[in-house]
């Protein structure tokens, strides 16, 4: 009794390692589950190459042969063949928990991955944060994408954007489909430079770097496709991007990347310095009434009740409003009005 | 004319993907680079595996090399076998980069990877920050470390954390000597939650996830050895951690992952509500001096320089210091003793 689930790899029955082969040979029985990416191969094409036949999982999604691939796992030595590298989708890592919570022993043989090949656009692997998908538009909105992508450049990192597909449906979402749901949102600024990557790893993949206005208006042929939306820019990324991926050198020339933290740092701190430079100090000595400190300290509830309801999303804005509290509680302390200790 | 990069995959000769070995029997002159990472195989039995002779590189780090090969691509089919997936080394990337320059077509096939393989720990590929290298102790102060560990985290952000290597001495940091030298900088919390990964996508890896103070005691065998640190862990996450990786329970009950601007919110707000509660106002009317006003203006100037000293380091703290500064401001006008506008 055994799970093995084996990597195809990027694109088709070729990129099968020696070791995926010798995998599917050991097993009792073989499956193909090949609706979670868009593959260049069949179940039969698989079956050929590895010298035995395979058997397609029909059902669709994964989730609902799980059952009956687990209950057979239990008797026998059950192999599945999956596209990309194996633990990309969320559906193969469950079928692996509830494999391993029953006692099936599991194996995972390991294959290549757009997660990896989008090296070949020139950005490091290093600089990437965290990965989003754009859904197809009946699947729901791409506010995540837009936030995503907002908090990457946070920290200046790459962002792989992958696009949703149906495969029993053959709709696969396009770079041009893409982009335009993220331009309709009116929250995404359409000279962000990205890179849009059409079937890597086969023998007739594109890269190319550009606007997202310009990308828009191209046509990368058949799925998949992928966008990657780049960060802070290294020399040689920047180098890499112009001589792998086609980058108008203008479009690096004077490009700033700055995370939200820094540009309120900024933005806040020009304003201030220049309110310093500009306020008159009214004549001294002024007396000041109960009103006055009574209205400040409303003042003060409202910020606090500002940065409160963003509190856990990490919003540097709710943090500026707990801070300038901090700030008109501290100038009412060191004027005398007000008594109280940090 | 032709530099083709075959990847290796991620342990060994079996790794090697029915496309990479087609690759390879179609150049010219096949080398191998045997020293970015720890292989499971030599050149002799990758050359058997493709069934023609592999030369191996000598010179240690590849860019002694680079020249030569490039000159050799320039007139004939050059394919050099890397180990995990072929660009994923800063090094290879610039090799393509020259190569391009120069005109030479380029070809990568790709293979399995750490990057990807490390999913074997349960934790979403989706959702892991930017990667980093613990360096062999006389290569440089693990200072990156702590802060790419302190970035990510601030976004709930999982981290890859590799550990370096000195192939031709033979030299592999451990799980132990990483963690050690974390420990060692004072900065790292003994109590953290890591997972340890060893020889992973090999017939005898082992991953465990437990505190950092519990791993450092265990022995993990042969490298290569790599660690993870979870960020923020979804209920499928922490599943998988205790199925696939053995993760004490109790290290998951009330785990919080919290960024540094949520803890600032957290702190500050705490704070000023205890003081609005027991705040006490001096009998009105209260008469201010310009010297009271003149303070307060030095106090917004010394909170401004604070804040422009870190500026670019996207340090929510800077961020702080402004908004605080801006409160004073405010103050001051809202008190009627300055005036200016915003």
């Amino acid at each position: 009794m055994t799970l093995t689930l084996i990597s195809i790899g990027l694109t088709s029955h070729k990129d099968l390692s020696l070791r995926a082969i010798e995998a599917a040979n050991q097993a009792d029985t073989v499956y193909a589950e090949t609706y979670t990416m868009k593959l260049d191969t069949t179940p039969q094409q698989l079956g050929e190459t590895i010298g035995r036949s395979v058997h397609p999982l029909t059902r669709g999604p994964m989730e609902e042969d799980a059952e009956n691939l687990l209950r057979e796992a239990e008797t026998g030595d059950v192999a599945i063949l999956v596209g990309g590298d194996a633990l990309t989708a969320t559906t193969h890592i469950s079928l692996v928990i509830d494999a391993a919570k029953r006692g099936i022993p599991v194996k995972v043989v390991h294959g290549s991955s757009i997660i990896t090949a989008v090296a070949e656009t020139g950005l490091s692997l290093y600089k990437f944060g965290r990965t989003v998908t754009v859904p197809l538009p009946e699947k729901g909105p791409v506010t995540t994408v837009i936030r995503t992508l907002r908090d990457n450049l946070e920290q200046g990192l790459h962002t792989l954007i992958l696009l949703d597909l149906d495969e029993p449906e053959r709709r696969y979402l396009t770079i041009n489909q893409a982009i335009t749901r993220l331009e309709k949102t009116g929250e995404f600024n359409m000279d962000t430079l990205l890179v849009a990557a059409a079937r890597l790893g086969s023998e007739n993949q594109v890269i190319r770097a550009d606007t997202a206005e310009n990308l828009k208006a191209q046509d990368f042929g058949d799925a998949p496709h992928a966008i990657v939306a780049p960060g802070r820019l290294h020399f040689m990324e920047e180098e890499a991007l112009k001589a792998l991926a086609g980058c108008p050198p203008e479009l690096l020339t004077g490009r700033k990347v700055q995370g939200e933290v820094d540009r309120l740092i900024e933005k806040y701190s020009v304003g201030c310095r220049r309110v310093l430079r500009e306020l008159k100090t009214n004549p001294p000595p002024k007396t000041i009434n109960k009103a006055q400190v009574d209205e400040l300290l409303d003042h003060i509830n409202r910020y606090l009740d500002d940065a409160e309801y963003y509190r856990g999303e990490n919003d540097p804005v709710a943090l500026t409003s707990v801070a300038y509290a901090e700030g008109v509680l501290d100038a009412l302390k060191l004027l005398g009005l007000v008594e109280f200790e940090w």
